[in-house]
């Protein structure tokens, strides 16, 4: 388990909570992707900010993901993250989306920092 | 889909087929990490490759790998592979292992080549 990793997704499910839009793009990589749903993906900081906006609405400003069971795989500047993402929100009883999720995300390590490169929390379901 | 990467996978698929396990360390990046089973991992190309010959006494010397329905997410050189991915084995009723999988590779574009950092063929069941 990758330590740095943990704390830093920690630190972004906080600034996901708080609506930090700002303060959460600096844990992506400029080509960032993440998925918004299945099908649609935000590329880079400025479409994934925006996105983390609509995702806010969406769940009426009350969301909070936490992360439960975490698994890391560590390839030199390349780490695998599986992650069972939990998402509560008020409105959750409504949502189209899956709130319990296994996650996948990649980290590169770039000039001495860790950065989130793909931020996939559908995890493998993209298969479906 | 990365058409590049998909056919590099079909060609590491074959390669497993045949047992070219020195063809087969070609796909990969010298610090890739193989997940070998749940709680196992094979770190570099020796270990990886040692795997791989074991991988084929488990199972009689009849693997055949093919990858099903593939989902690829791109981030500039780096690239999550989600793949349902087929094991056929002469021997494949007495596996302890499933033979059909959701797997998570990561590969890395490096000097102009895209390889296999991250062999997850376990994908996020890791996490049960």
């Amino acid at each position: 388990m990758n330590l740095e990793i943990k704390a830093l997704i920690a630190q972004a499910d906080r600034a996901i909570k708080e609506e930090r839009f700002d303060d959460l793009m600096e844990f992506y990589t400029d080509d960032a992707v993440l998925i918004v749903k299945p099908g649609l993906e935000a590329k880079g900081k400025q479409a994934i900010k925006n996105a983390f906006i609509k995702i806010a609405e969406y769940f009426k400003n009350s969301v909070v993901p936490t992360q439960g069971n975490m698994v890391m795989i560590e390839a030199g500047d390349t780490v695998l993250v599986l992650s069972q993402t939990l998402l509560d929100a008020e409105n959750k009883e409504s949502s189209d989306y899956s709130m319990d999720r296994r996650a996948t995300y990649v980290f590169r390590n770039i000039n001495g920092k860790w950065l989130c490169a793909i931020d996939n929390s559908y995890g493998t379901s993209l298969l479906d």
